[in-house]
């Protein structure tokens, strides 16, 4: 049997208002509808935490999306997926930049 | 009952020399020590997936450490430790750029 290796999708937003607790609330509010796509084992949705100020950390981001797929193909399925693409086309306008890393466990 | 709200802890590793497979090799390693601090919960050690290339997709890191623990005291107790400090002070000489992000579940 082969060990599972998850692949990892890390999704950060920069809001254009990040004061407005509204949007942030729309935000998260919209992230919490891809939930149903099936291919998605696990999912966080969170805010910058309050460690420690250093220079290596980048706390200026609004919301956080960390989702665990068992696979490519579970990935590219979340990615295509009809609930996804309704996020996109209705969210969209909240952000001004997004940032994606993709991992797959060593 | 509280609902656990996990602290999670991702930082991404730019090497000096990317194409070398033993300093990332190395890199991997250390990383790998850090797994006996009692705090982390749970950790990852990736590398970049082979997902689909989009402009907001940033692949251009080498490694990537992913842990979760309970709460910000168990990060900062994983940011003191002689393990930690002992990672950087072998390591650190690989990297030429280190960013974090602390999330916490909202």
């Amino acid at each position: 049997m082969q060990t599972l290796k998850p692949v990892i999708h890390h999704v950060l937003f920069w809001l254009k208002n990040p004061k407005s607790q509204a949007d942030v609330d729309r935000l998260i509010a919209g992230l919490k509808t891809l939930e149903k796509i099936e291919t998605i084992k696990k999912m966080h949705i969170g805010i910058p935490a309050s460690t420690e100020k250093r220079d290596v950390v980048d706390n200026s981001y609004s919301v956080s999306e960390l989702m665990f797929f068992d696979d490519l193909a579970g990935q590219k399925y979340y990615q295509d997926h009809p609930v996804h693409k309704e996020f996109i086309n209705s969210c969209s306008h909240l952000w001004e930049k997004v940032v994606v890393y993709d991992m797959i466990d060593v």
